[in-house]
């Protein structure tokens, strides 16, 4: 039964059924399936749980599935293995698959290089429509899906490509030179997965050549892969901010507790940072214990207001829609809303500080204190991140520590000092 | 020389140029370019910017942009626009774009009928490929890229579908029947457009049919405008996640300090409730100020906690990875997490503390207080987002504010509660 709905299921979603079990449950499915599983359900498990699937298959059956994959596949699969798995594996594989693998990592992590197939159609300019065909008829080692043919000179260089769709419609007499389309945008093999993801999001494109130093094409990439490139950074963006290193889903219990501990640690220095600026005003806090009960909300504000820009500012740099051209113009308007909502909400917790302790001295206190924080936001909102991303530190990790800090030491200080300037 | 590099440009690039420029420089730009600038930039900008554009170039400009582009970047550029504008557009345009653009947007917001393109490419079953090959050769209202062939039976309904790769390897006398692919995914007009992307994803689809009630294929959606979709909702994700409504980048400063504005007012009533929750304690600050300096430290580490759960959660629930399935154990987990660092940071902080005011007592009670929130931080980065998913709310957009305030309330009650009935 559970073999029978196992293999009416996609690859995709037999992944999926798996990473849904308990770890022991896992096993269990796994044995039951035995060799009916697809080699293709590896490639589309969660590394966490690929990890587990993988030593429970060995080495031997994973070099089984590794082979019967495409090399785009099999080098993702592979290159999350500790070495000496590696070495194991390598050693089960005939030549050409070991040599696909082995320069495969050799490539930079989450570079193009990593990211090709090496199965790719590339075709002689000279060629006409109908000897291409003929040859995509007879060929064996295409590769299993491709979306364009890519149109090199005698030195393997890529000088266009021609879209399936377009090579279907034209006749077997015309060239390929005359159909083939020569803005190609090719890919260094050293290019970032970003930066790829970039490419084929800003050009829409479905696949593209990847070339070495010479130029000359050394594989493929799809577009299939690049939709999990995008969430793959997109997450990476979403975790980064909230302080989370990578999802830990699929985490074990101690992993995860010290993963996200390694970032509690930094956010208990930033708060102890804030008592401090607080312990300065111990005196005053004992006169005015009102300012106790209010001084958190000019530091949430301000938090909260310099996330919403530092947010709009990260997202804006991973899309390259935040450059030096504009840069100058995101800072100026940042802070003049800054300005803004900081005079609206001065007003707003004012009378609500009056309001409660009857003291309009507090009122107008916090209200200062309020339009410097806010206007801080703007600032630190804006900076942060652009000077992290100008340093080639990534905005994401770094820039919400950073900001709250300020947003909590501004907030407090600003409020408290008028304080003890003013009231006492 | 300006007219020469925005004509050398792609049309995306030649986008962004205008996007990057300021409002007015944007005017000189579009004067300098005229009819000289590709349909397809229009499609590329940002909303905000394209509305500019729009109001510059005028309603005839516009119609005869439309009516050069496929149907769904027509529909994508026509459903923004307001009503009176629209009615403007369609007395410009002949019957056939009309029928088009009316019933693109009758199809619900961000359905599949929004974003698929009318025209598709759909073949009989009893074709061989010679014919299929002819057909497209001859046929005149073919889409300009596409990437599969959709199989339908007489009455339109479909029934496979063939790559186009595998069209060209195989031998004109095949039948259609005999290499089409036949578990086809196919797409209802209401779909929303966070499920078709969940298919191209988790399918590795580059295109698919949308059928209407009956079944039949009235139009295809093609992967380059779900590398949009997918870059849309996760940046909608991230930006709910900080309290913005939607990236505000290109908005003016208005639109802008009112957007925020509405989202800092909701934390203001939260951080007033916590207001309140300290002035519950007013007595036991003015007794012990060393109460009021540390305070923010147990409430500022819940909500890091919580965000770093709920961040997780909520990219989970967006990527289908968290379901009924596995949410008790996703709960087990945090709350086990929370746990083992509330422990952790218990021991830390209340180091921290008693060093800090050589008191002991204060030490344990802010340890306990730790540990109280941040076992409520795992619950309740579990429970809000899941509970608020379970009620068809999306739980990026509310997750945040419900945490912290859970978060701090429990924090500063925890902690000064405490310390009211130990110290005192
Ligand atoms: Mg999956
Ligand atoms: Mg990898
Ligand atoms: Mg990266
Ligand atoms: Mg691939
Ligand atoms: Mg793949
Ligand atoms: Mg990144
Ligand atoms: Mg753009
Ligand atoms: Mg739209
Ligand atoms: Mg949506
Ligand atoms: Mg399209
Ligand atoms: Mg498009
Ligand atoms: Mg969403
Ligand atoms: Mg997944």
């Amino acid at each position: 039964r559970l073999e029978e709905i196992a293999a009416s299921l996609h690859a995709a979603d037999l992944a999926d059924l798996i990473e849904s079990l308990a770890p022991d449950e896992r096993v269990v499915l796994l044995d039951t399936l035995g060799g009916a599983m697809e080699p293709e359900v590896l490639s589309y498990l969660v590394p966490a749980v690929r990890q587990e699937v993988i030593e429970h298959i060995g080495p031997k059956g994973l070099a089984t599935v590794l082979s019967a994959l495409e090399s785009d596949d099999a080098v993702e699969i592979f290159e999350d293995l500790d070495e000496d798995f590696q070495r194991r594996i390598l050693t089960q594989l005939p030549e050409g698959y070991r040599l696909v693998l082995e320069e495969g990592i050799a490539f930079p992590e989450e570079s193009a290089g990593r990211l090709m197939q090496r199965e790719v159609v590339a075709i002689p300019a000279a060629w006409t429509v109908g000897e291409t065909i003929d040859f995509m008829r007879s060929a064996h080692d295409l590769p299993n899906d491709f979306y364009d043919l890519f149109v090199v000179d005698p030195k393997h260089k890529p000088q266009g490509y021609i879209p399936l769709s377009r090579v279907l419609r034209a006749r077997r007499p015309e060239r390929v030179s005359e159909i083939m389309e020569s803005d190609l945008k090719t890919i260094s093999y050293s290019t970032d997965q970003e930066e790829v993801a970039y490419l084929f999001r800003q050009y829409g494109l479905v696949s593209a050549p990847v070339v070495d130093d010479a130029g000359r094409v050394i594989g493929m990439i799809t577009v299939d892969d690049i939709v999990h490139v995008i969430d793959e950074e997109a997450e990476d963006d979403l975790m980064k901010l909230a302080g989370v290193g990578e999802s830990d889903l699929y985490g074990r219990v101690l992993e995860t507790t010290k993963s996200r501990g390694t970032w509690l640690v930094v956010n208990l220095g930033t708060a102890v940072l804030a008592s401090i600026v607080i312990g300065l005003f111990e005196a005053t806090l004992a006169e005015v214990v009102a300012l106790a009960v209010l001084m958190p909300i000019v530091a949430s504000m301000g938090g909260n207001a310099g996330t919403q820009t530092l947010t709009v500012a990260v997202r804006a740099l991973a899309m390259k829609d935040l450059s030096t051209a504009n840069a100058m113009r995101f800072i100026v308007k940042e802070l003049t809303v800054g300005c803004f909502n900081g005079m609206i909400f001065a007003v707003l917790t004012g009378i609500v500080a009056w309001l409660w302790f009857g003291r309009p001295d507090i009122g107008v206190i916090i209200g200062l204190a309020m339009i410097i924080n806010m206007i801080v936001a703007g600032l630190a909102g804006t900076l942060v991140p652009l000077t992290l991303d100008r340093l080639n530190i990534d905005p994401a990790v770094a820039s919400g520590v950073f900001l709250t800090t300020i947003t909590d030491v501004v907030g407090f200080f600003a409020f408290l000092g008028l304080a003890a300037l003013f009231i006492l």
